[in-house]
């Protein structure tokens, strides 16, 4: 039996084996105030209210448009508001991009308006659109089969549909179409491509999203139909018709324009130079308002992060720095630039752990820990994930960078843990117009904001090193 | 206990106890035939067929389109198609409206983008747009008390939010809103009204509709805000904000243009004069692609009534004409057209019963009957609603005027059953974009389509009458 235990808990934490002293313990002290701030941000509904006036008052917050600069001004204004020991932001250098207008119409063999969202980056049709007959393709990979100059004169169209999975697993082989789809067809000739929407829902809201850039490779037009709209061209497709379709799509590089990560600190009573970095970012695609993606990360953390500072009565041993990152949506833009900056000023060092709140509003069940977490540190991930249970919060084993702002410090070595949310319904919403406030259950916020307390104040708290 | 039934049956049919003498029965062969139509119906996709042919071939069919035109040519093809035994159109001359584009902007005190749809025969603003501070009103019975001249150079807000019920019992209530709304606010001198969707989901997509046409009252912009939009202006409110908000609205009115009744027959052995009318209306709003408002109708009794010419050896001994209804949502213009038509040509009295399918696709659960069946005939709706007891349904008392197509027929005294369908989810589509196939249940479709055999066949077969 008590073999049985043993080997049960090697799996999990393979460090508790070590001899105790090499072990720097979390003290009763610590574990106490923990569960305190657990217990009382669950009825704390900061993060919601943050929330709240973000969507309210700001909105969408695509880079290079005016609800950007507004919601710096308001990440700016709030963490002053809140009382935060430091507020800065640091201005980052991007190419900006914006969508100007885009329709589509099926032409033959039957008239039908198609709803469309064009891509990040996506290029414009000529003056007065253009026309093409659709050439299906069920998935990326058979999209890049094509001969070169295969589809001159098509209109290319991927139909994979993305399986909803409470982990979002099912985003990333399918949205590889999205991603890098433009390129395959470009290099076959394309004069443009459509997508089905990478998203699990069925309304008529197309989902947007970014591409990747690709050097040497000419941008095309580049659109996700909503998902009935996909289904109506593979009904064509199934009557035995080719169909003919016109689009119109303008959009607009803006040339070089300045982001900016903005960033408030709590500042650590001893440590103050040891930073655990939470947040999430400030940028939103501009068809909805921000509320899962990714307002209620940057809600999250600075709710989280605030409550620690209104409810013990030091700060804690070290820095809790919040950062919402800028134009993530377009490349992880500000978390590349932050990452630079910190290794040019030195300060990467001093970056001790770390965590991204970027996957909507669901509850967190699962919380893992980089490979970057050293050895003699996990038991202190355990200890959060025990302090996490009465959240429904269970460790997990596995990898993780910290959620997609954190890729560029993950990449340098910087710890991170995963805090998994349930997403099986993020991908309903994630980068459509429906993205909206109402979408956000409340006390799910609350859940999450106790989530992250426990892990900023422990890990701040804690004497050890997690490197 | 005996007395107990007996009142118990008195309820729901008083007839029951008229000498048996007086009574024509519904025949064991055609009760019968009728229950074999319907378990062979439950089999049969053939209403989903259609509508996915209606949906992916035509789409949306608004008055003045070509879309409108599609349909009518899709409904004249597809009655020859089946082999109907005649086939005909009758032209309705209406004026027509049409959408152009539509915008919404908060302005002040932080800018949004608003979604917003016209509502039918909206005006347009002037060139450039107008602006104008938001005025709340809670509901059209509010706003039908602001003094005259109150709202000079204000846009009025109704932020009433229907309720969801399975029969539907919210819209009215909150509906005024959309139909009589703009007179109001035109008479307190707003310069535009802007309402809450009448609608019950929260998607970001608003819910467009009539107007309805008052002598003498001048036509001003209105327009619904989707939910998520309506919820944004009042969260301002709440934070003690006047949201200013500029709208651009462009509409058209066509003039007079013609739109047409689609009608197809399977004529009686018998009584080839005497008509059961079933039927949907052909026209639906441009947003979706017209599927549950009233694709879903529209094949339903198609498919019903072919079902019946092909399962049943002879015809039955009256006919059965399938009315593809025009321009319902602009004000029942196809269906009055129709009723006056036939009393002017003398054939109104042939028309024996009706009902039509105009609730989307949910499963019928209720059969009503209308004032005008006489007593002596309630025994064959009762019979009627006992063979549609195995599809869930069962008889309600309580009036019924057919569906809104059958309302002029029934101002004029034609008897009518109401098929009630559950539409608890009805209004999250109702006149949206996401008006589209994929929310239709094939299985539900052959719940419906069997329910209708049974009352078309029985209607048409029973020799006594109705009136
Ligand atoms: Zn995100
Ligand atoms: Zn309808």
């Amino acid at each position: 039996m008590r073999i049985f235990i043993t080997s049960l808990l090697l799996l999990v934490s393979p460090t508790i084996i070590l001899a105790n002293d090499q072990l720097i313990p979390v003290s009763e002290k610590t574990k106490k105030t923990a569960a305190l701030l657990r217990d009382s941000a669950l009825k704390n509904n900061s993060a919601y209210e943050i929330l709240s006036s973000l969507t309210t008052e700001v909105g969408a917050r695509h880079p290079g448009t005016p609800g950007e600069k507004n919601g710096i001004d308001w990440g700016v204004r709030t963490f002053k508001k809140l009382g935060f020991d430091k507020v800065w932001t640091e201005d980052v250098q991007m190419n900006g991009w914006v969508r100007v207008s885009e329709t589509a119409e099926v032409m033959a063999p039957y008239y039908q308006k198609l709803v469309i969202s064009a891509l990040g980056r996506s290029s414009s049709t000529p003056e007065g659109g253009l026309k093409g007959d659709i050439v299906e393709f069920e998935t990326y990979a058979d999209l890049d089969k094509a001969a070169q100059g295969s589809l001159q004169g098509k209109i290319a169209f991927i139909s994979n549909r993305m399986e909803r999975k409470i982990d979002g697993a099912g985003y990333g082989p399918a949205n590889i179409a999205r991603t890098k789809g433009y390129m395959a067809a470009a290099k076959a000739g394309a004069s443009a491509l459509l997508i089905r929407s990478i998203g699990t829902d069925d309304h008529r809201n197309p989902h947007t999203g970014g591409t990747n850039i690709f050097k040497g490779v000419t941008s095309i037009p580049v659109a996700a139909l909503s998902n009935p709209d996909a289904d109506q061209l593979e009904r064509l497709f199934a009557l035995g018709h080719t169909p003919k379709v016109k689009l119109n799509i303008k959009t607009k590089d803006l040339g070089p324009i300045v982001t900016k990560n903005v960033i408030g600190e709590i500042t650590g009573r001893e440590k103050p130079n040891e930073i655990v970095v939470i947040g999430g970012h400030l940028d939103s695609w501009d068809l909805g308002t921000g509320a899962v993606d990714d307002g209620a990360g940057v809600a999250i953390t600075m709710a989280a992060a605030n409550f620690i500072k209104n409810t013990v009565k030091e700060r804690p041993r070290r820095t809790i720095r919040v950062i919402l990152w800028g134009a993530e949506e377009l490349g992880l833009i500000g978390a590349r630039a932050y990452a630079k900056a910190r290794q040019e000023d030195g300060t990467l060092k001093d970056h001790i752990i770390g965590s991204e709140s970027d996957f909507g509003a669901g509850p967190v069940y699962g919380l893992k820990s980089s490979e970057h977490v050293a050895p003699k540190a996990i038991h202190v991930i355990d200890t959060m994930a025990g302090l996490m249970g009465p959240l429904g919060v269970t460790r997990r084993s596995g990898g993780t960078m910290g959620g997609p702002d954190m890729i560029p410090l993950h990449a340098l070595g910087i710890p991170s843990v995963g805090l998994m949310q349930n997403g099986e319904d993020y991908f309903d919403l994630h980068h459509t117009p429906d993205d909206t406030l109402d979408k956000v259950d409340p006390k799910m916020m609350r859940q999450n904001m106790a989530v992250w307390t426990v892990f900023a104040y422990i890990a701040a708290e804690w004497p050890g090193t997690f490197k």
